[in-house]
């Protein structure tokens, strides 16, 4: 059971947006331009990386609703997702996504964790400025994202089809929220 | 130096939304929020917050930025920060806000590490499950913003008066971005 009365039975960060609107707003403005607005990393690989953040910080709401995201956006689906976040320097992805996502494992630790070499090492395989900037931003993001959901306590369904059957929904962040808000 | 071109000579933060916009509109809405907006927390004791997060994550940018705002609307300033911040739990503040940042380091060390004790005890002492959430929440951005920050290693002035001048200047978030825009 949470830590605080919420008013909905929502699971995970759905719940903390209805509780509280007022943060819900940015919050998701923030996820609809790192995952889903104009970007040279597609949305799969974007996703993909909040997976795989959200699967170091232990976080089973976030890794499950961002797995199950990127799974519907790669061709490769779950099984790819699944073993990139678990041993992503094995996994069959491009150098330049396995580079983004050790520096996105790097920020998860810390934002001192980072280093030229890493970044160098993402350069090398063709990652620009901009991808490596939205990386950093994205892992730190989750790291929020892990941090509130967890932090509060909030129900996080076990079965793997409630993800998968919301991502098939999926329209985005702020049109989830608009949603979530109508239904209030 | 930092891992990326940047588009100014703006420290830390600032840095960084130049560079990108439209991340730096929401990122700055929810801070606004979180640390400006109605509560029953005041201004200083959520900058306090802000600052003992920044402190525990040893970014020194946030840090000595949210430090010098919290002096400035604290009576006691800029020693009952340091000694916060240094030692929350003998620190000459509420036990109710000792309480909270206790909840905020937990959130720190990652989701799972709060909880249903450090939450009874900021119950007790008067916490409401409005200002629980907000800890939690503050506390998790600034994870956040300490690793992208820090993950791009941007530049962050030595010199406390820097910060201090700043702090003075401050009209809340939204404003210190549109005036950071104007000077583009």
């Amino acid at each position: 059971m949470a830590f605080i009365s919420l008013n909905s039975d929502e699971p995970g960060v759905r719940s903390l947006f209805r509780y509280r609107p007022e943060t819900a707003g940015p919050l998701n403005e923030l996820v609809e331009v790192l995952l889903c607005g104009e970007s040279s990393m597609s949305r799969g690989e974007r996703e993909l990386i909040a997976a795989y953040v959200s699967s170091l910080n232990e976080c089973r709401f976030c890794f499950s609703t961002h797995a199950a995201i990127a799974a519907a956006h790669l061709d490769e689906g779950m099984p790819l997702v699944e073993q990139a976040c678990a041993n992503p320097s094995a996994a069959p992805v491009s150098g330049k996504l396995r580079a983004l996502m050790d520096i996105a494992g790097a920020v998860q630790r810390g934002g001192k964790a980072v280093t030229q070499r890493h970044v160098d090492a993402a350069r090398a395989l063709g990652a620009t400025d901009m991808e490596i900037h939205d990386t950093v931003l994205i892992a730190a993001a989750f790291c929020m994202f892990n941090r509130y959901v967890d932090g509060l306590a909030t129900y996080a369904p076990d079965d793997p089809a409630v993800y998968a059957e919301r991502a098939r929904r999926s329209d985005g962040y702020v049109a989830g929220l608009a949603e979530l808000q109508r239904q209030a």
